[in-house]
């Protein structure tokens, strides 16, 4: 089984990737004797839950579904979980599963990390986005009071299974929104896979198997290495938020109801390189080649439904904050990014002014 | 400054214990420049905010009351916290300072491990109770579903500073609840300790300051130890449980309302020990010992106002059952302590019958 590892001493775990994985046995082996709390959405159950729920070891499994969406990541749904747990008596050794997408991952792996103050988790990933950046890295939470994230946990999965045959059934906005991250991990550190890119976005949007199966791999072997290295987003860790603040900023302008969060980063990808050719940090060529490459896979590189305003009182709000300043991933070429607090504030109000609408 | 270590590598932090610490600046020099939200309770503020505030560093403070009482232990009132740290848009860098007894310093915690996925947390207890056992080893939480801290996180604080001056004010019913857990650390690992309570108790009682200041360090030696070798309870810390599985069954029985957690772990105490002796495993002498010093202490040894059905139903869903079996801390004599499943029932059903009331 194609599998890669996630190195972190004794909260290391494998990913396996490939076609069909979620209905085999030995992808969940070591469930064995477990009570397995299933979490999904009333979209992806009736596609996924029976053939996942055959594949798992005998035992006890009791169901919880979600409703689908960013509006729902909210404490509220993670107290449902755990009202779900207490009532079924579930103790330390029960194993919360998640199978759906990035919503649904960070909620099940939020009520995962708080209940009876942590039990095991399970990433089974069926969206693009969720298979190349949410499910992997331990980053769980929920939205509140307005800003994205802001209750969470740091609570590593103990398997992340990527069944890529569950992009076949993938609606089109979000596979295109899963690209998103995948041009992220090319733009912070590695420049030939970002060409690859550039050549081949048409053939991962027409899913053809072999190069989604390269693009997600590639994308988990780029993210694995990073949170190997800072689990807990001392240091380099933070280039992953690439985009980041602006999409997130996005996502909370339009209430986490306009833009999907693929959707929102990619316009957080344009934007993280206009600023960055706005203070002369990167050629404008570059900038440009990134604008391009977001387009190409059907993402917004504006948002002029949102004000400029709104955007930056959101980004006020961002975890990013140190010291009053907020710091920004910044490019210095295809294929390098750094963090800083560094920037003319002014140049950060162009790019707002160029990619929404006045204030 | 007389300080303890929690030695648990990048997590290790000082305890220091002494009278007037929460008032001298130098406690707390390892703050400065950060923004603190400074989190108690209506009864507490007033006796000591504005002193403690008056030793921070400069830099900006925010203050959040929290009602009294584990009744107040909640999701709703973490929310609270969190609703107060967006909304002075505090950023990752902020440090939760907890003044107060267990409950605010539990859910202070809690929301300190959550917010942006972990922030600074500094404990400053003013109770017995959260100076010897609950602002020492990182666990913080909050009940939810009818069950005793069934959602939490171990998150260690930074600094816990307790000025045995704040025990002066102390009502005498938490002053005896703080001695149950000071109990329990002779009973699990130091007969001698056991002893020295048994011959001053009532020096305790009295709030003699040295007798407090010595039963307050050694018990938090005995927790830094315990903890330092076994952080998230994989196996001795589970110890620190003696009396707990009894009493958290007791407080959720009364709804949190009818004993003070202290109260219910004193009687919780003497039910172990019962129990221990019923299953053979315990001198009786030494069980009787054990209900003698509960009592000295001003302690209640019995719960007649509870049933035991309400009991065992209550005890079922703690976080210590495992594969569908609840463990015990049982006593193999006064010092002696260990975990267990193998006990007869019928012995757990005569402890609960000879303590509580009939079903």
């Amino acid at each position: 089984m194609p599998t890669l590892h996630v190195d972190l001493g004794p909260r290391s775990y494998p990913i396996l990737i490939g076609a069909g994985l979620m209905t085999q046995r030995e992808s969940f082996q070591s469930l064995a004797g477990r009570d397995v709390l299933l979490v999904s959405t009333p979209t992806v159950a009736p596609l996924y839950l029976s053939a996942l729920r055959a594949a798992l070891p005998a035992g006890r499994c009791i169901e919880a579904l979600l409703p689908d969406g960013e509006a729902h990541k909210t404490l509220a749904t993670a107290g449902r979980l755990w009202e779900v747990l207490i009532a079924n008596r579930c103790a330390r050794d029960v194993v919360v599963l998640a199978l759906g997408g990035g919503v649904v991952g960070d909620v099940a792996g939020f009520a995962a990390a708080c209940y009876q103050r942590g039990v095991d988790f399970v990433q089974v990933p069926t969206t693009l986005l969720a298979q190349v950046d949410s499910a992997v890295g331990g980053k769980t939470g929920v939205n509140h009071g307005g800003g994205k994230n802001l209750v969470g946990a740091f609570h590593q999965p103990r398997l992340v299974v990527s069944d890529t045959r569950s992009l076949e059934t993938l609606p089109a906005r979000e596979l295109r929104a899963g690209l998103a991250e995948v041009i992220k991990y090319g733009l912070i550190c590695d420049a030939d896979f970002f060409a690859w890119l550039e050549a081949h976005v048409g053939r991962l949007l027409a899913r053809e198997p072999d190069a989604l199966a390269y693009a997600i791999r590639r994308s988990c072997e780029i993210k694995a290495a990073v949170v190997g290295r800072d689990e807990r987003e001392a240091g380099e860790r933070a280039l992953l938020n690439l985009g980041h603040t602006f999409g997130h900023a996005i996502e909370a302008a339009g209430d986490f109801r306009s833009y999907l969060h693929g959707e929102a980063v990619g316009a957080g990808l344009a934007m993280a390189a206009s600023l960055s050719a706005e203070c002369g940090l990167l050629e404008p060529t570059a900038a440009e080649r990134v604008r391009r490459l977001v387009q190409l896979a059907g993402l917004p590189v504006q948002v002029p439904d949102l004000s400029a305003a709104r955007l930056r009182e959101a980004m006020r709000i961002d975890k990013k904050v140190r010291a009053g300043q907020l710091q920004l991933v910044l490019l210095r070429r295809i294929g390098t990014a750094f963090l800083t607090a560094d920037y003319p504030a002014e140049a950060l109000e162009r790019t707002l002014a160029a990619h929404a609408a006045p204030a």
